[in-house]
């Protein structure tokens, strides 16, 4: 069990996973039916064959299991990837802990990309005002929020109010296929920052995983992913 | 295209199907040999037996496009199902119009389920005044959305004080047996009443369709919908 | 409905299709609130864009019935594919009408591709005695099927005898971001011959659909296909 | 790794799994906010619960690793299985090993069930001259596939004349939702006996795993696996 915080972003933890480099080629290699190891060479280089000319079935022969804390927001952008298997906390069972989350920058609308941010942030004069107004934002919804509990109201309604910053929390099954895919959306520049550094935090923990060397070094180095 | 606006929860709208029961029939008996009808009376004993017996494979060849609008607690209950197509609106990309969903009436907790509401509403007196409430928070929370716009803060950000009942909008591609299954958790009286208001939508929209009377009047009969 | 016959391999009919490049456009669209079409010129640049830059997801709004008949093994290249629907024929409900495939002429192994043939074939004096084998183990396998039938052997038994080239049929539905990768992998040259034909006719079939023009003619831009 | 011979017929390997009964408990009362075990009998009530309502997303935390050796008619009902991930053997990459499979008794067709066979199987002295039929079919494909080999024919058309109750072996990555789904269809007694007896010796394989008591016990109380 790997854990990494991500900041005041979130926090992910690698919990458990199946399969190995060995497993991976053993899967190539039964429909040639040789023999699952040919020596370390041959072997990474036929990992690197695979993931260069995408023939990417044999790479879901490995499983991760992880445990993902982020705002609420980030875990939209998460669950749209659905080859995988989600758990979810639920605001319709149990009575969230207000921790919604804030941005350290407020980082200014890009002029170039259309949905992202630019690298610069507003001034810290302005900054502070608005983090400020931020504040009493979070505040008032959380007295609403606790006011309605409190008179009985349903947790599922009461949470109208709950902003889509407010942390969340999930379990997550996927294979390496699938997160490879999530990582090159996700670690790529044009993803908010916010998630990007939880993928990247991902990509990170599962590099030092020894029975996956192979994999992950032949997809650093076929993709896009940490190039500018 | 059918549309139909839910009270103030939201709004579904059929955009274009395809396949018939005709379709389906021919699907189940390309594995007999069989032709595609066989009469009126058969081709109903069919459809109702591989309804009751759960083989659903041929319902697939019935593909809907909806429309739908909702809040994003909503949305965020629908983007569950993996086995459909979804195209949404991002408050990366746009200004969102400022359209939270505020209930018409206070649902209590449920005693005996913990995840839901009862048929209980909160006192009329009570009811005002936490009205008030929300409307402030909703006010507070546009203010400063706004604001951190006119400062020039990336739309993506200036999102986090944006509620969880904020009005978003998508496209769903899903074929009959996803949206059975859609239909069967969704319009369950366990489920959240503004979700099953929309789900109950889309049962009674399709339920009109001439060439679609079949298939659906055998999952009316064959499932728990509506029955209580 | 349009049908091909493509050579003695089999034949490939597109049933059914649902959506447009307008869908596709409304449904990219959706997410920054542009309205569906700008006009052909700003209308065509962004499905090249969504298709180069593999924003895939708007393409599922665009979904296809095929019926197709082709050899066993080629159907068995054909289900691999998991993202689709399929409704197959099947050997244990009826009797199979024995129409195994022969190849008009026999493709010699590639000495550089492992998997594949090279563009020669055999001498004709070979291939005359091969064909000769070849007749003679369908016509025996075909006499122990009938055999067994009329016995009153259970169907889904005296199959086993069937060679994997026989013909079956099946109903497929599959939606265009998953067709793109089925043509992209079945028309590749490394492919088998008999299911690139098939996959070829299917583009073709697709290309010639009006309210498809942006998509198909981004899609074949941005791919290898038909590229050597 | 547990191994299971199944009389002629084929052979289950239970490579890996991942996952347990905790980890299910953990994903199901990560929505409840609960801590993952509150004791054995609360926990047990919990799977039961979940297993009796469908609520099976928590059971996609178990992964399992299988290999199988099966006939290719057996294969490709287990490939319909859309939900998990296949690496199987290829007739174009290698030259296989001709052995198909010969059933022990020749059952007859079932007279109440068009797709399967009856209990009754054909005469011994009926049964003796088509098992000499069937040895000749093969005996004869045989000597083609291998002469057309040694002529240089490629391998993916040599095998035209190979029959689909020639062995075959993959790899299966299957969640236990996907898997018990699997399971109820293919050990029901209307699926074909040589993949029943395998779905079924997968099912005593994994129910003899400690970590997974609950989760195999709450399936097996809550399906109509082996009840009559």
């Amino acid at each position: 069990m790997i854990e990494k915080q991500v900041k005041n972003i979130g926090k992910v933890t690698l919990v458990d996973f199946m399969g190995s480099d060995k497993r991976v080629l053993e899967a190539a290699r039964t429909s040639t039916g040789a023999s699952a190891t040919k020596g370390p060479e041959k072997d990474k280089a036929l990992i690197d064959y695979l993931m260069k000319n995408r023939h990417h079935t044999p790479f879901e022969k490995i499983v991760f299991e992880f445990h993902v804390e982020c705002p609420i927001f980030v875990a939209r952008q998460w669950f749209r990837h659905r080859m995988g298997s989600f758990n979810e906390a639920s605001a319709r069972y149990k009575e969230f802990e207000w921790s919604p989350y804030k941005p350290d920058r407020l980082r200014l609308q890009s002029t170039n990309n259309a949905q992202g941010s630019s690298n610069q942030s507003l001034s810290d004069k302005e900054s502070e005002k608005i983090f400020g107004m931020i504040d009493s934002c979070y505040e008032v919804a959380n007295q609403t929020y606790e006011y309605m509990l409190s008179r009985g109201v349903a947790k599922e309604l009461a949470r109208v109010v709950m902003p889509v910053s407010q942390k969340t929390e999930f379990f997550w099954t996927v294979n390496f296929r699938s997160l490879m895919n999530f990582i090159e959306l996700r670690s790529h520049s044009h993803a908010q920052e916010e998630i990007r550094m939880l993928s990247n935090s991902i990509l990170n923990m599962i590099s030092s995983i020894p029975e996956l060397e192979m994999s992950i070094e032949a997809f650093r180095d076929n993709s896009n992913v940490g190039k500018s």
